[in-house]
C-alpha cells in the first residue's frame, strides 16, 4: 500500500460511514474493508456487510486510520478502492432502453472534483452516460470516483478518441446536441424534448469551437449579477435537472 | 480549514506571537488563532485577547502548527486571516431594494470550496445575500473567496450567531423560508414567489433538526439513479436556478 508522502488525504480510500456504505452497495470494486478496533455498532454492521459481499475487512488501530486520511473524519471506517473502467457506447444506449437518450459530454474538464461532480449529478438526474475525450481530460482515477461518490460504479462512462466525431456519430442516431454557452438561448426556454446530449465545457475555455459547431443548439444560464460565470459542475447540474424536470412532464421519456 | 497542497506557506496566515498580536490590535479580521497544546506563558495571554475580541481560538498540535505554515517560526501560534469582510443583515436588504428578498442560507457549509462555489452561484442567481453560522462552518477565508471566482466582493455574507434564531427574526420580516430536504416537495412544484430564504444544509448531516423546523416548506431533488444525494453546492445551484427561472417570469420581481 502507498505510503502518504505528503500530508493530503490519498485518492484511493473512501472514508467515513454513509460513504462506505454507499461504495460497498455499489458494483464498484473494493480492495479491503478497514475498520477501528474496539468499535461496535455501525461499523460492526459495515464490516458484515463487506464481508457478505467478499471484501476482505481488517481491524487497524485508530492511529492508522488517522494516517491513512491525513486525519480526515473516518468516523472508524475507510474502505479502500480499486478503479473504475470505462464502457462502450453501447451501454449508453442500453441503459436508456425505450427512453429517448439522455447523455453529457464532460468536454476536457481537467479538474477531477468537477468531472467526479458531473458524473455524479448526471447518474441523479436520470442521465444514460457520460462521454469524455481521451486528451485534456482528468480521467476515472480515484479521485474522480470519490468525488462522484460513488455514481462511476453505476452510471456507463465512456472514453473517446474525438468529441466533435463522436457528436456526428450519435447524430446519425437521431440524438440533438445542446453546447452549455455563453452565447445561447435561455435554459428553460429551451425544448430538450427527443433524444439529447448535453455538452459542459471547461470554465477557462469553455467548449472548443470544432465541438460547437457540432451542437444544433447554444443553451445559456442568465448571469444576474457581476460574475459572468458558474463552476463547471454547478452549470452543468442546473441544465441536466432542466432536463430532468422537462421530463418529468412528459409520460414514457424515461 | 484548507489544506497545503503544495509545501509551501500558505497568504491565509500569520505566524509567531507579535505576528499575531499585531493582527489582533488591527481591525483586520480574524478567522481563528490556533495555540499550539500545551503550552502557556505569552501565548495564554494571546487566547484571551482573541477571546476578547470575539475571535475562536483552537488548540493544535505542535506537528499540526508545523504543517500550517510550512516548518515556519510559528512560536506556538498560528492565526487564520479572512479573505473578506463579513456584512450587516440590512446589506442584504438594501440589495433587495423593492425586489422580494432572495437569501440563501449556508448551514454548516464546512468544505471551503463548497461554500465558495455556493457564493458564486447565488451571485449569480440574482440572490441578495448569504447567511453563515459562526460555528462548524468555513469563513470567508482566501480558499472561499477565491473558489467564489470574487463573488464574495459583490454579495453581501452575514455571519450569524444562531441559524434558527436568524430565520424567526427575517420571517416576522416576512419571509418565507425553504429547506432543500431529501424530503420535501418537488423543487419545480414550489412556490418560490415572494421574499424566501433557500437554506442548504451540509453532505453529511444535512440541515440540522432546530433549522429544519423553523422552515416553512422541505424542497427536494429527484434521485432518478442510484445514488442518493447531490454536492451540496451543486444541488444549492440547481433550487437557486429554479427561484431564478420562477421570478423571471414574474414581473417586478427583481
Amino acid at each position: 500500500m502507498p505510503k502518504d508522502s505528503d500530508n493530503s488525504q490519498r485518492d484511493d480510500i473512501v472514508i467515513g460511514r454513509n460513504a462506505v456504505l454507499e461504495l460497498l452497495r455499489s458494483a464498484a470494486p473494493v480492495e479491503a474493508v478497514f475498520i477501528q478496533k474496539g468499535l461496535s455498532g455501525t461499523v460492526t454492521k459495515i464490516a458484515a456487510i463487506a464481508r457478505d459481499s467478499g471484501v476482505p475487512v481488517k481491524d487497524a488501530a485508530a492511529v492508522k486510520l488517522d494516517n491513512m486520511c491525513a486525519h480526515g473524519n473516518h468516523q472508524g471506517v475507510i474502505a479502500l478502492t480499486a478503479g473504475a473502467d470505462y464502457n462502450e457506447m453501447d451501454d449508453i444506449f442500453k441503459r436508456a432502453g425505450d427512453a429517448p437518450l439522455f447523455v453529457v459530454i464532460a468536454d476536457e474538464i481537467e479538474d477531477p472534483h468537477n468531472l467526479g461532480a458531473l458524473i455524479r449529478t448526471a447518474e441523479a438526474a436520470g442521465a444514460h452516460g457520460l462521454i469524455i475525450p481521451k486528451r485534456r481530460s482528468a480521467g476515472l482515477t480515484f479521485t474522480v470516483a470519490k468525488a462522484s461518490a460513488g455514481a462511476v460504479a453505476h452510471l456507463p462512462v465512456v472514453r473517446v478518441a474525438n468529441i466533435a466525431e463522436t457528436i456526428e456519430t450519435l447524430k446519425k442516431r437521431g440524438v440533438w446536441f445542446y453546447a452549455a454557452d455563453m452565447e445561447g438561448q435561455l435554459w428553460c426556454e429551451t425544448d430538450f424534448g427527443g433524444p439529447c446530449g448535453l455538452v459542459i465545457g471547461s470554465e477557462g475555455k469553455g467548449i472548443g469551437r470544432l465541438v460547437k459547431e457540432r451542437c444544433d443548439f447554444a443553451v445559456s444560464l442568465p448571469m444576474f449579477g457581476q460574475i459572468n460565470s458558474l463552476n463547471a459542475s454547478v452549470a452543468g447540474g442546473i441544465i441536466m435537472y432542466e432536463i430532468a424536470r422537462q421530463r418529468m412532464k412528459t409520460p414514457n421519456s424515461r
